[in-house]
C-alpha cells in the first residue's frame, strides 16, 4: 500500500513500526490460511516470536511497500514464514529491499481458544530444507525459554533526571484495546503490539538524542502471552546501550485485563530495539553516549554492549561468506 | 488485507466505500507506475471517472480481501485500469469475486499539478482489444461531459418531513481535509471520497427503510475537479427512486477551500448510489415505497425509474448472451 | 457520521473523547470559514476554550451523531460558537440531545502563526444577545487567566500503591503528533488533545472502579499553548474527588517540542473530567471511596467537593427555573 504522512516522522521515514505491522498481517493471513487448509476445527494463527529484523533501507511517504509472505517451515504445532518487504519507488521505479522477516505462528482454536492444533506439514523442495528448518525451530524454542525468564523486570520512574542518563529517555504509553486491534479471537494482533512498542522505542531514542530517529533493527520478539481486547496495555521503553552510532532500548509490554476479569497484570512482552540518529541528508550522526548510574543499568549496559558486537560479528562473517560464493 | 470491524455495518458487512477505497490505491499505483515508465516528467495518476460497478456478494469482518489490478487501455492523456477484488474466507478457504471495476486515470505533473502529462501507449495482445478500449473511451467522454451539466443541484434542509418522503432521510457530512487524505501533490484521493459518499448513501438508505442495508452498485462517477488539502467538504446525499427491492440515492460533493484560497464552494463530483435492504439471514427484503412530492422530485424519480430499467435490460441481454455462448 | 466499534468501548457506549473531537471540529470549520469571510488576510481559528460540557445520554455503536454549529458572539479578537450534538438511532428514528458544548476561538494568521487578526462583527437579532455574549465574554476571559496560575502541579509516580489509592489509578500516555493531528498552521487541534484526555481520564477512571464507565461532564478547558507537529505529549490523568456515584480526575497535558527547537517541556492544558459508573444495563452504580493520603490529596478533594457541591446546585437551581417557567 502507498505510505501516508501518518505512517512517517516528520523527516518522512516510515516508522518501523508500520513495517513491522504490515509484516505481520501478511504472515497472519498465510499462517492462518495454511492452518486451515485441512479439513478439521477452524483455527486462527496467532504470532508466537518474531525473529531479529533488520530495517535495510529507509522508507519514504509516497512510496508503495510490497509486501510477500512464504510459509518456509512447520513443526507439529508452529508455522515458520518468511516475510520479504520491498519498497518501491512508482515516480522513479527504484525498487529496494526494507525487511526480511521470520515470523513463527501457532495454531489456536476458534472454539477453544487455549487449545492449539495441529499444523498440515507442507513439502519441502529438498530434505536440507527441512532439516535447516528444524534447527531454526530448536533454536527459538530455546531462546524462548530463556527470555521468559528474563521477563520479571519493572521501570521505575525516576525524578528530575538529568540529561542522557537512562531516566531522562525512558517512557511508557497506555492504550485501550479496542475491537480493531484485535483478531478474530478477540485476542490483539501481534502487529498492533509491535507498532506500539516502536512508537515508545522511537521516543525513548528521540528524547535522547534529540534528533530525527530510524529503527534500524529489532530483536527476537517473544509473545509469551495473549492480550484480550478491553485490556489496558502499558507499554514502556528504557535505553539501555549506546555505540557510536546506534541506541538499543528495552521495551515491556505489561497487560491489565482489569474490566471483564480479576487477574493481575502481566507481562505479555518484551524486546530490544536500535535505532539511529540520521542527519536531514539521511546520514547517520554521532549518538550521545548513555550515563549509566545504578549497577543494574551498568550491567544492562555491557549486555547491551554484548548483544552489539555480537550482532556486528555475525554481519562480518556473512558479508566474508557472500564475498567467497 | 483483513477486514475488522470498523470497516463493517453493525451486522459485520463491510461497507462498499472501504471496498471503493481500497480499488482506487490499486488503481492509482499501477498508473502512476505505468505513467512513469518512461523517462520524462514525474507525474501522479488522478482519478477521473469511475464506471458503474457492482457489488456481487458481501464481504464479512475477518476476511482477506484481494485486489488485482491491470491496465486494458491507454489513450493519450488516460490510463483505463480494471480492478478486481476478490474475498477469502482464509479458514474455509472459500473465495468469491467482490468486484470487478474499471476506472480512468489521468496523468498530473508533479511539478505542475494543472498540466496533463502524455501516457506512454500499451501493448496490445490483439488488435480488436485497442478497438473495444477505444470505444469504452469515447463513451466515457461523452458521458463525463453530460454530467458535468447536470451538476448544479443543490440540497435544502426540510423541516419535519414525513416519512419516507425525500426530506426524510436526506443527510450531509462535512469533513476537512487532512494530509492523510490526499496524494503526493496534495489533492484528496478519489477512494477517500467515494468512501465518504458511500457513508453518506447508507445514512440516507437506512434512515429510509429502517434496516441493515449495504451496497449493492454504484453509477459512474465522474471527478470534475480537484479537492485541495484543507479543503471543507459537504458531501449531501438524497434518495431519488425505490424499486421493490432497492433504493437509488443521489450523493453530491461539494468543496469549500476557504483558507488558502479566496475562491467559491464548487461541485466537485456526483454518483448514485444503489443500496438493498438485508434481512439478518442476509436476504434482501422489500423497501418502503419513496414518497415524491415536488415536481423535481417526481422528476428524479421518474429518471431513476429508467435508470434501473436500463441497468435491469442489460443484465438481462448479458445473461442471455452468457447462455448462449 | 456514524459511529464506529473503534469510537466506543467494549460496552458500546461511544467515547466522550470523540464526540468532543468531532465538536471541535464543527467549531474550528465554522469559526475558520468566519473570520476568512471578508477580504484580508488568511486565517485558522484554534481553539481557545471549551466550556463545561454535559454529557446528557450515551451514544452508542450504529447510531449516527448529528452535529450542529453556530456563531453567538464576536468580540474583536475572538468567535464564541455554540455545537449541539444529537445522537439519531437510524434504525429506530430515536433522537436524543446528547451533548450542548460553547467553545471559544481565535484567529491565527496563516502566514505569522504569532499574529491574531480582528474577527468580522457578526449581527445580532436582538441587542440582549450582544450584552449577554458580552457578559459571557468577559467572565471565560476571567477564568481563562486563573487557571493560568493553577497549572504548575506535576504528577509524581507512585511505587506499589494500594487499591483506591491516587496512585493506584494515576495514568499518563505519550503521544507523538503526526500530521493527521494538525491544522493547516502545523498545531494539533483542539479537539485531538480533548480525546487524549478523555483517553486517560478514562483508564484512570477504570482503574479505580474496574467497571465500564462513561464521560458524564468535562470542565471548562483553557488552551493556554500551541502544540507544534513533532512534539511528544505527555498526558497525565489523576484521581480527585468521589461523590457516591462519581469521580473527578484532573488531566493534564505537557508538551515536549524536542526536535525542531530546543526548548523546555511545558504545560500546554489542563482540566477536569467526570465519570460514573454503568451496570450492563446502563444504570448507574456506586463508586469506591477515593483513599486520599497526603496533605495536597486531601485539599485537592476537598476542592472537588466544592466543584461537584456547586454543580449540584446550579442544576438544582436551573431545575426549579424551569419548572417555575
Amino acid at each position: 500500500r502507498i505510505m501516508r504522512p501518518d505512517d512517517a516522522n516528520i523527516a518522512g521515514n516510515v516508522h518501523g513500526g508500520t513495517i513491522l505491522k504490515m509484516i505481520e498481517e501478511a504472515g497472519a493471513i498465510i499462517s492462518t490460511r495454511h492452518c486451515n487448509s485441512q479439513a478439521g476445527e477452524p483455527c486462527v494463527a496467532a504470532l508466537a516470536r518474531v525473529e531479529r529484523t533488520d530495517f535495510l533501507s529507509p522508507v519514504c511517504i509516497g512510496e508503495v511497500a510490497n509486501v510477500s509472505a512464504e510459509i518456509t517451515y512447520t513443526s507439529r504445532h508452529s508455522v515458520e514464514v518468511q516475510v520479504n518487504v520491498m519498497s518501491e519507488n512508482i515516480l522513479t521505479g527504484a525498487k529496494k529491499v526494507t525487511n526480511k522477516a521470520t515470523l513463527w505462528y501457532v495454531p489456536l482454536s476458534l472454539k477453544n481458544v487455549n487449545k492449539v492444533l495441529e499444523v498440515p506439514p507442507i513439502q519441502y523442495a529438498r530434505k536440507e530444507q527441512e532439516d535447516e528448518g528444524k534447527k531454526r525451530y530448536e533454536e527459538q524454542k530455546l531462546d524462548r525459554l530463556e527470555t521468559k525468564q528474563r521477563n520479571g523486570d519493572v521501570i521505575f520512574p525516576i525524578i528530575n533526571p538529568e540529561p542522557h542518563t537512562v531516566g531522562y529517555s525512558q517512557s511508557s504509553l497506555i492504550h485501550l484495546v479496542g475491537p480493531s486491534d484485535c483478531t478474530l479471537l478477540g485476542f490483539v494482533h501481534g502487529g498492533v503490539t509491535m507498532k506500539l512498542m516502536d512508537e515508545v522505542a522511537g521516543i525513548v531514542a528521540a528524547r535522547h538524542c534529540k534528533t530525527n530517529i530510524v529503527t534500524a533493527s529489532v530483536d527476537a520478539i517473544n509473545f509469551h502471552e495473549k492480550i484480550k481486547k478491553g485490556s489496558v496495555i502499558t507499554i514502556s521503553g528504557r535505553m539501555t546501550f549506546t555505540s557510536n552510532k546506534s541506541m538499543e532500548i528495552e521495551v515491556f509490554v505489561d497487560a491489565d485485563p482489569f474490566v471483564d476479569e480479576p487477574r493481575e497484570r502481566y507481562r505479555a512482552v518484551s524486546a530490544f530495539f536500535t535505532y539511529v540518529s540520521l542527519s536531514k541528508e539521511g546520514k547517520p550522526l554521532p549518538v550521545p553516549q548513555l550515563l549509566t548510574e545504578t549497577e543494574d543499568e551498568k550491567r544492562r549496559f555491557e549486555e547491551g554492549k554484548g548483544r552489539y558486537l555480537q550482532t556486528k560479528a555475525k554481519r562480518h562473517a556473512q558479508m566474508q561468506q557472500a564475498a567467497r560464493q
